[in-house]
């Protein structure tokens, strides 16, 4: 058999694949990546507009980043959390130096959703309270507290699982949940909600509020003005738990090392994990707050995990942020946002009535398609099989242009590495110009 | 600063720990580590025989893992789940290939706890029932689900966070819970016991058994002969789903590829992690029977994570178990616990009265230390602060000689890496000879 064949016999045989039906999906065979790209076995070069699951930030095979963790596995893979370890410090010591406030621990975890579950049991111990609030329109991770935070339709088959959540809805002014006109009547509207869903709650019953800084794969919802800050007061004045999700916004995502930066807010605890270190390792976490560390200063934190503070995925996440330090990663991010993608997105919405409307910042963007004036989506809520055609026919004319993109219901989100260049940007927008035609096709005039 | 003081510092400052009051701990910082040693920044050498969280069974730094970990960084660290990757195809194929029976397919995770959290996931959708059964004395993981299945004290202080687990009581000779005196009457007893449970809890309510094949941290528990056959035919007679979590026992730790393999019992689901790999990178996974994974075959899995067949996690799997087959690892770590643990340990027992009993198999033992000829346990259940004071001082004189062991409430755990030679085992023997004598001063004779 050709190496392709051999792969993709490997993977039918013996690999099972996550959020799919395992008989009715093909996965491509990718041989290498590099930078913005990544090629399959034909030879087929894709511009990778959704930097994988919107983690490799700094891109593929960077290669200081590989020979750090080359130099790493050199000297020590792993030795158990209970020690200290150079590594296992130094990581923490950058990701407090470059996180807001007074966060100046990291409990460190292989991904998102074990950061979701520990900071919801740091805020329930803190607090002595029960409940967590998050918003329809998440994604939190897929172990039992986190997917039950989660607010999208991945949650469904697996409820009931965990017990304590509480769903609310967050500020969205494009569709506005709260029939706000303007960005200011979302916000105040939005905070409204969350007020008198907390006094309904019972504030005395309510560990925490757990937001997407920037809700990621449920729509890029970026907050309006003030939004955020409101949800920190609100949490002072009830003694709640602020925890900002930054798995998907945090680490450059935004043009910002945490996305909560971009709105000079601080919340309580921030969870991470992809942009840290660009997935080259698993490796995720939470930056805590001293506030909530003096809590478990004489009291026990029960929890932990075999690879909490690994010394190779913490050596990898200190190289990358030294990497995005010394060649600007996080200041390109935003100018791409700034001068290239948003403005490009913003022209393509001109001349393509499918476009919705176009939102994000940094590379993080997203497009919303419609099917007519009254912005109908282009394809339902949760749409598969046949309702999600005219989706698929996009991204099959990103894919034949040689256009990763990144698709969720209705909408393409545009999320390439931090590092991708604004030619490469160009490139892909030119690209999506093409495939958008494909979309107008269904639009009704 | 020192570097041993900046790693301290850093550690300090900034390391927020497991299982961990903050305040009161202080973590050793480890300089580095190769075979069966370690070294801190004094110099001062540690025989291994903790196998760092009883992971690390190829040893530590061996060259041969270290070069396939380097190489495969050079070629690709990471692409997302949806693509098939030569190395998750290979790691996938080697782990189906060394498995039992019919389980073919592989879903990795980052570890341990999802791996539970994934294998209850499919037991509940295959079986369309929610309970499951697992036992006291078991420790599998930290996420909800996984922490909720537990049934030592880590559970305690997180519930009440998920639904749905029922615990029962497993064999255990030494200490009978259902006052038994041969080991085939404690077969017989735990057996009927589980067949009431379910009949109680109700059969159709029961989507899975999960059980540790060889109890981990909670004891070194090795099942009486014909129980785990007999859990399996109980699984059969009600159409239950039998979940091994061998995410301690698997990978050469029993002497065996998987720990079930030792009383030749096929379950239908196997979790593993640590030995995998040996945790130089985060690894664990689902091994999913035929009949499992065709429950998902034009259904929906609704399961995922970022990271699921980490390419670079996954090299390091398909090395390691290239390294365990051409070095004979497996063989080495069963002639290991026939030739030179079991009947060293049992020659101490002989001569230190504070010695219960010793059990285990492979590279995986324990020493149950008790303060009088009833069996009181040398330390009460659970045991914290002072109470711990006995074995404390055990560990202290372990480490004082130059080994550093793995101890949990009244128990010495001996669970070295599976390279270890003879020889080193011999000398960490000598020095928990030493640190009997020290168990002994607690004995009322």
């Amino acid at each position: 058999m050709s190496n392709e064949a051999q792969v993709r016999a490997d993977d039918r045989a013996h690999v099972f694949h996550s959020w799919a039906a395992q008989g009715r999906i093909d996965p491509l065979p990718i041989e290498r990546a590099q930078g913005s790209y990544f090629w399959d076995y034909t030879g087929r070069r894709y511009l990778d507009f959704s930097s994988q699951l919107v983690n490799i930030n700094i891109g593929h095979q960077h290669p200081r980043l590989v020979k750090a963790i080359q130099e790493q596995a050199a000297k020590l893979c792993t030795i158990q959390p209970a020690f200290a370890n150079d590594k296992r410090g130094e990581a923490a010591r950058m990701i407090a130096e470059v996180a807001p406030g007074p966060l100046n621990k990291v409990f460190f975890t292989n991904g998102g959703a074990e950061a979701n579950e520990n900071a919801i049991r740091m805020a329930r111990l803190h607090t002595g309270r029960h409940k967590v609030l998050s918003t329809y329109r998440s994604y939190h991770g897929a172990t039992a507290t986190a997917i039950t935070a989660t607010g999208d339709p991945r949650r469904w088959p697996n409820e009931p699982v965990a017990i304590g959540v509480v769903h609310f809805w967050g500020p969205y002014p494009y569709r506005s949940p709260f029939y706000a006109t303007t960005p200011e009547q979302e916000t105040e509207r939005a905070l409204a909600h969350l007020r008198d869903t907390i006094v309904f709650e019972g504030p005395a019953t309510v560990a925490a509020v757990l937001l997407e800084t920037v809700v990621g794969t449920n729509g890029i919802l970026v907050p309006p003005p003030g939004y955020l800050a409101g949800v920190r007061a609100l949490c002072d004045e009830f003694g709640i738990v602020f925890i900002a999700d930054e798995v998907m916004a945090g680490f450059g995502r935004c043009g910002e090392w945490f996305a909560v930066d971009h709105w000079g807010v601080v919340p309580d605890l921030i969870t991470f994990a992809k942009g840290v270190n660009s997935g080259y390792l698993p490796l995720g976490g939470v930056v805590i707050s001293d506030e909530i560390a003096e809590t478990f200063r004489e009291r026990p934190f029960p929890g932990g995990l075999t690879y909490s503070g690994h010394p190779l995925a913490c050596a990898s996440a200190v190289a990358s942020m030294q990497i995005f330090k010394e060649e600007g990663i996080i200041e390109h991010a935003r100018s791409l946002g700034e001068d290239v993608i948003g403005p490009g997105l913003a022209e393509l919405a001109e001349r393509h009535p499918s476009v919705g409307e176009v939102r994000g910042l940094g590379v993080f963007w997203a497009i919303e398609l419609v099917r007519d004036s009254a912005g109908t989506p282009l394809v339902p809520f949760n749409a598969a099989g046949a309702a999600s055609g005219p989706m698929n026919d996009v991204a099959a004319a990103c894919k034949e242009r040689g256009l990763w993109p990144f698709i969720h219901f209705n909408r393409v989100h545009v999320v390439p590495p931090c590092t991708t260049t604004a030619a490469e940007v160009r490139e892909g927008l030119a690209i999506l110009d093409g495939a958008l035609t494909v979309a107008d096709g269904f639009y009704a005039s």
